[in-house]
């Protein structure tokens, strides 16, 4: 184990090679990718072949948590084993005069490693914490918190964030200097996750108990 | 090959297992999904260890196709090889009394299968426009159509959609009985990916382009 340094440090297998220049290292980049998204697709080898299951997850310092059913077979079998962990925003849809340059505007964050374990009850119960936090901050403080039972019911596992790239688009189509003068409409649009109005749970009968608010959206601007 | 029916036949692999009342096999389900979403998370075994890569991708009928740059390693070695293509649409954040049973409502599609390379010129140029018209319906009529050295740069592949399956959560958070009356807001936080205004590429200077209009956003629903 590494001291942890403000960059991580590309490898063979997790420096950005398509565009390079789209590629960052810093962690300050990482972790606001990392925090911004709520689900994360988990890359498992199963047998010889991959398999990709969307995730919730959750961040602490240089690590993230995972977690599920002690019944499920594939979060049993990835203990312990490789896991690719990815995180996609997708900020708008890139549209040039030409079909070829037609882009996506994007922020992901590729996490290779090994996935360990969490068995000591009370780190078991912080990574608890770090996700249900990372969905809503200071939920783990409200909700009831895991008995010994559900923390029983379920696996936890550790990622280090030790290995691993974002790589970020941005800005307007690049169009080939021909097809400049094209009468198509070319731009971007715009998108993100956008939270609507609080649905609260119809038994739910005591007055006054305040709504959530979501965290902040698509903060993070990387140029 | 066998003829499209209207729903997939779950495999030991391709069946939804935890949770298996979300699994849904039906094509129009399926197709729903991953005619919404904008970018699929595709798994590779590269050396024996999982990678995931988000990737856009456009469907025809029973056909999914992905493509990127000749260049691209890992594209060039998942032709004839065994993928997994995951696509999520997160729809909300579920807000549960206890912090065991906090949930995300989604819709994600899980396809299996071997993706093989797409070579005949005007079958690669078909895969084009579907890619296109994917991100924004009609636009494969609008833009410069991809030349023959712009072809000879891409690599697509075809992933067939046969074995494969979609799971569904709906609905708010399903606390135990000895938590209702817990003092706690229990509900749904909606989520959806909504466009902003566009903005035309300052370098356009050709007055009354028609603005793109963006395709309907989570319009399905699944009970």
């Amino acid at each position: 184990m590494t001291a942890m340094t403000d960059s991580l440090t590309p490898t063979d297998r997790s420096a950005v090679r398509r565009l390079a220049d789209r590629g960052h290292y810093e962690r300050a980049v990482v972790n606001g990718i990392l925090d911004e998204a709520y689900v994360a697709h988990v890359g498992f080898v199963v047998e010889g072949q991959p398999r990709v299951l969307p995730m919730t997850y959750g961040r602490d310092g240089d690590s993230l948590y995972l977690h599920g059913a002690v019944g499920n077979a594939m979060l049993r079998a990835s203990a312990d084993a490789e896991v690719c962990l990815t995180v996609t925003l997708l900020d708008g849809l890139v549209l040039a005069r030409s079909a070829f340059h037609h882009s996506m505007n994007y922020r992901s964050v590729v996490v290779l490693g090994v996935a360990t374990r969490v068995d000591d009850a009370a780190a078991k119960r912080h990574a608890f914490d770090v996700i249900v936090d990372h969905v809503l901050p200071g939920r783990s403080q409200v909700a009831r918190p895991s008995n010994d039972s559900e923390l029983r019911k379920t696996l936890v596992l550790r990622l280090p964030i030790e290995e691993g790239s974002a790589k970020v688009r941005t800005g307007g189509p690049i169009d080939d200097e021909e097809d400049m003068d094209l009468p198509v409409w070319a731009g971007v649009i715009p998108l993100r996750l956008t939270p609507g109005p609080v649905i609260q749970d119809p038994t739910q009968t005591i007055p006054g108990l305040p709504p959530p608010v979501p965290r902040d959206l698509w903060t993070l601007t990387v140029d």
